[in-house]
């Protein structure tokens, strides 16, 4: 049985406001859950509708279904939720590609982005201050479980790249083709906000501008901020 | 000035029921609905709050800005709403890659799916009758204008695939490597829904199983659809 005070709180987490206050933040669904264990995060207590599945160790509360659709944000609600310890980033580690988002708005984008970074083995991401929380209960759901393994820092963004040693690529609607490329093994990747793309003063710290070619009859005018990612993050990892 | 019996009309087109009844669906933007004009489809009235920004053979309705919020489904409505006739689709041509999906569920991602196709290049989509609505105002909005220039057929995959004459290639977590594949210009691409995949009935006609390959470390399961369709078209069609 789940108390008013504690569905209250589960509420307030989805503001970045109480979670930068309370380094909590929600997962939801068993495999998302052990992903987060499986990676060191906490979790203070999973509310399910089947404690036996989780080991003797969790903090569990039995609640039974009509309760988890009350507390639950998905439409069709697993069966479990939990609340986790946010683990503090730790600096990138710049031997492998890193990638960096300037200003991602959409939470959709970003759970996509991280779990598209994770299935090629980009092991740290980058945040723009501006870039909307990767805690945020939609980009952990749209992650699926690859945050858990993601190494994320929110940072500005002119200091982080004045500091950068390898070379930076950017995504852009006219650079360099992407597909006659060749990417060294020490690199950051650059992708810019939805509507706008990457801002002009990280622009100018852009050493490689590259594109994806677009088809000559085509109408659309620019890609999904997301597929964008997933085209570049393929075409440099494999 | 918009009428409450034009308002419950509008709202009525939501409905895929009532689409296929009429034949009409409704596309929001200034960008979006010139693409569609450009491509054919003829606007049965465009609710404006800009009736100059129109051309004169084009019927419109002047309308304020609290009105077009009360119509729109956008959370930022922008300055046009219109309703289009429903163009009859095509035959496929087998001249060119064609596009196949298999009871793909989410609005957004089949418009991110066509938006992204467009952009490579792609004519022809074929969908399974399980797949969701194209006209669907999440799928308009998603395929940002590129829906327009596709032409998309709602078909009985086996009949289809049965005559199809060219190679079938389709995505699976386990195949040959796409990155090691050499393609055909004639060649058919088949994306299955996004939690169950490509259906056994369709994987018997697939001739070729072909995989994104995952990272050793990754802790991510899957792609999201829309993402493995953009990896595998980039590498198919450029």
């Amino acid at each position: 049985m789940i108390s008013k005070a504690q569905k209250k709180y589960l509420k307030s987490l989805e503001s970045k406001k109480q979670r930068k206050l309370t380094k909590e933040f929600i997962v939801e669904g068993t495999k998302s859950i052990k992903d987060f264990i499986k990676n060191g995060y906490i979790p203070l207590i999973v509310y399910t509708t089947q404690p036996e599945i989780w080991e003797p160790g969790i903090k569990t509360l039995k609640i039974d279904k009509k309760e988890l659709k009350s507390i639950s944000l998905l439409k069709n609600p697993k069966d479990s939720l939990a609340v986790f310890k946010i683990k503090p980033a730790v600096k990138p580690e710049f031997s492998h590609p890193i990638l960096i988002l300037d200003n991602l708005q959409d939470p959709g984008n970003l759970g996509t982005i991280i779990r598209t970074a994770d299935w090629f083995g980009i092991k740290d991401i980058v945040c723009s201050h501006g870039t909307v929380d990767c805690y945020s209960p939609k980009v952990v759901q749209a992650s699926m479980g690859s945050l858990a393994k993601t190494n994320i820092n929110y940072m500005d963004l002119e200091d982080f790249l004045s500091d950068y040693p390898h070379p930076v690529y950017g995504t852009f609607l006219e650079g360099k083709n992407l597909f006659k490329e060749k990417f060294p093994d020490k690199m950051a990747l650059i992708i810019g906000n939805e509507g706008n793309g990457i801002r002009p003063e990280i622009e100018k710290l852009v050493m490689h501008k590259i594109t994806i070619p677009k088809h000559p009859d085509a109408s659309a005018e620019s890609l999904n901020a997301a597929i964008a990612n997933a085209i570049v993050l393929s075409k440099i990892l494999t």
